[in-house]
């Protein structure tokens, strides 16, 4: 066995694991150990899939819909997603432009196989969510990473847009609300980006997984502003089916055969089950529960947020959606991935470290995640009060 | 909104569609016009989920067991196919070794990612499935197409493996059974070119997802050749589990970290109650079942290979595995395409022609699947006669 075969790609070596990983396998082991740890670290809602969605894939598997779907997911499904635009957003999205991807990471696969050549590039808000670089790396592509920060509620502007836009900028990804800063781009912003991404002849994706949980604002899809826009979502954050692995792509009308080809070749379609269970997921009974558990996310947020400027931490932007704060925790620490170490041995409280986030002063921040009770994230606060201040 | 906002990446004009969709798009309208269509295109066993699975997978949706679960997917689960390859095999093969995916198609994106760069090849038999192509060019990789035919059970051999190998060869794809030939590669063969990946310092990937689907023989999987092979397999054919988009790779124990790496960003986890549903394939009352269906493809096979060549197709060999012929037809017709149109049209039979699975005298070949009961077959059998003999 010739020791040379462990040689692998070289866009392997540019694709980076998630730190947090590390982290989080540190934390079960003090679990297991014993030890208490609060979890701050997680993306990943703790609300159940509600009721009326399990009991929607429970009556399909009964029935025998475990077959194949259409590529471009089930015509029905479709439907209730062009509905939902109508019905929240006041927007006619054509159920023809809508393909059901396996997961939020399906799409972007779509999206990006269908726009993106080896070495081109796609611009991108850093800091952002990781699998974002690595899938245009994976594409033998070169993410451009754009700092951003408070100034600009952590996202691109049209300014910064035109400035850095190159002759090898294929396309520009936008993420709103963004992981890891929850902010959300001004929608100004937004229509003027538009434009220049027009102008440019490129194209503009927008990412907009966690747009159902938003708090302060009835923030408008980036749909309403061009139809050659790409917008990807997810069942994942919002409609709480993050283990069905189900999202959403809307692409240009003409985009549609092109991503059908790929699709069919990608992942022939998504999960069945997944699919008649989100049938039920737009049904007036099932959206009663997730606008309470948006109502429980703005309470946590708002207790986070103010427990943490509290305590010291430099927040001066109100996320307004997702389920995350991006906490400036200099006053601490000028490493925050050995501060989060700290924090998870010494405070039993687990966070994700900058790093992860991209290369924009990392060593700088902390996403605290409130994806666990207000309970648990007062526990959390007591014990970073007393290792903090003391 | 400017007219080159067409303009996709070059990647996407070198996957074709799969031809078969028209024809199938066409078989669905003639069915809504009222016609009756023997289908003998389809790729998905018309066998349901067995219980044991459905079953399975409803108790995990019932306790909540939908959340993500870890990339490399869910120990249990890894367990149990590890033991799968004791069990049926007598093969040692690590948990740790065993990564879920979403599919068999999430396998391949792994393999495919962790190996190929851009502009390497990747050699592969025509004729083929037309998936495993499209994905090397979708990662801007080269398919190299080699011709088998007949005198070696369509099966590349280790002399066609040393004589076309380049500088540029990465990695060698098999699939065993093929699809869409359902023969399987002979075990010496198997065993030498194993010897001659490693001798050029290449990759061995092979597709077993038909692996459990063989009549005559008992197999050896490519694992019992070398650790350093990779396997890819799937829940959707022999255990089937089509809808529910589940699969594993085998691979390398050092490959692990990268491919868990690659996971993590690609997917982050396969679908939880597919993984749920699936720790019940292998429960002796669960393979019970599969071996009686697997009695009933033989016996589908045998009824439809003696019918095809009384009709006068030229089927030379017995193919031993997976729910394909591959049948010569070129004593009735020069161009299989317009061919099986006609038969559509004119005998209401739907078969999939050469042209989707490569370049390889595509217009004398027809697929037939016998993924539908005898009696369909039967009925199938008697219209082709009809039609041909008159």
């Amino acid at each position: 066995m010739s020791e040379s075969r462990g040689r692998y790609s070289r866009r392997i070596k540019d694709i980076e694991p998630f730190h947090v990983m590390h982290l989080l396998a540190q934390a079960r082991a003090l679990e297991a150990a014993g030890k208490d740890i609060v979890h701050m670290e997680i993306g990943e809602p703790d609300f159940p899939t509600p009721e009326p969605v399990t009991r929607a894939a429970i009556r399909a598997i009964e029935k025998g819909d475990v077959h194949y779907t259409p590529t471009l997911g089930l015509p029905q499904l479709r439907e209730r997603i062009a509905a939902f635009y109508q019905q929240r957003y006041g927007l006619n999205v054509s159920a023809q432009r809508i393909v059901i991807t396996p997961g939020a990471s399906g799409a972007l696969l779509l999206a990006l196989g269908l726009l993106l050549d080896t070495g081109q590039q796609i611009m991108l808000a850093d800091p952002g969510y990781p699998c974002n670089r690595n899938f245009v790396r994976f594409l033998g592509g070169e993410p451009q990473m754009i700092n951003v920060g408070v100034d600009t509620d952590y996202q691109l502007t049209a300014a910064l847009v035109e400035q850095h836009w190159t002759t090898q900028t294929r396309a520009l990804m936008l993420a709103s609300p963004s992981n890891p800063t929850g902010t959300l781009i001004n929608e100004q912003e937004l229509a003027a980006i538009s434009q220049i991404v027009a102008q440019k002849d490129g194209h503009l994706i927008v990412d907009e997984i966690y747009h159902g949980l938003v708090y302060d604002d009835e923030p408008a899809s980036a749909l309403s502003f061009s139809e050659q826009t790409f917008v990807i979502n997810s069942f994942s954050k919002y409609f709480g089916m993050t283990g069905w692995r189900l999202g959403w792509l809307v692409a240009p009308e003409n985009a549609i055969p092109d991503i059908d080809k790929l699709a069919q070749n990608l992942f022939l379609a998504a999960s069945t089950p997944a699919q008649y269970a989100a049938l039920a997921a737009f049904e007036p009974d099932n959206l009663v529960i997730l606008e309470q558990r948006r109502q429980q996310f703005q309470q946590r947020r708002d207790y986070l947020l103010g427990a943490l400027r509290k305590l010291g931490f430099e927040l001066p932007l109100t996320p307004q959606g997702a389920f995350y704060l991006y906490a400036n925790c200099e006053m601490f620490s000028d490493d925050s991935f050995r501060f989060a170490q700290s924090l998870l041995h010494e405070a039993g409280v687990a966070v994700t470290p900058g790093r992860d986030f991209g290369d924009n002063q990392p060593q700088k921040f902390l996403r605290f995640s409130y994806t666990t009770s207000l309970a648990r994230l007062e526990e959390g606060i007591n014990r970073l009060q007393a290792y903090l201040v003391g």
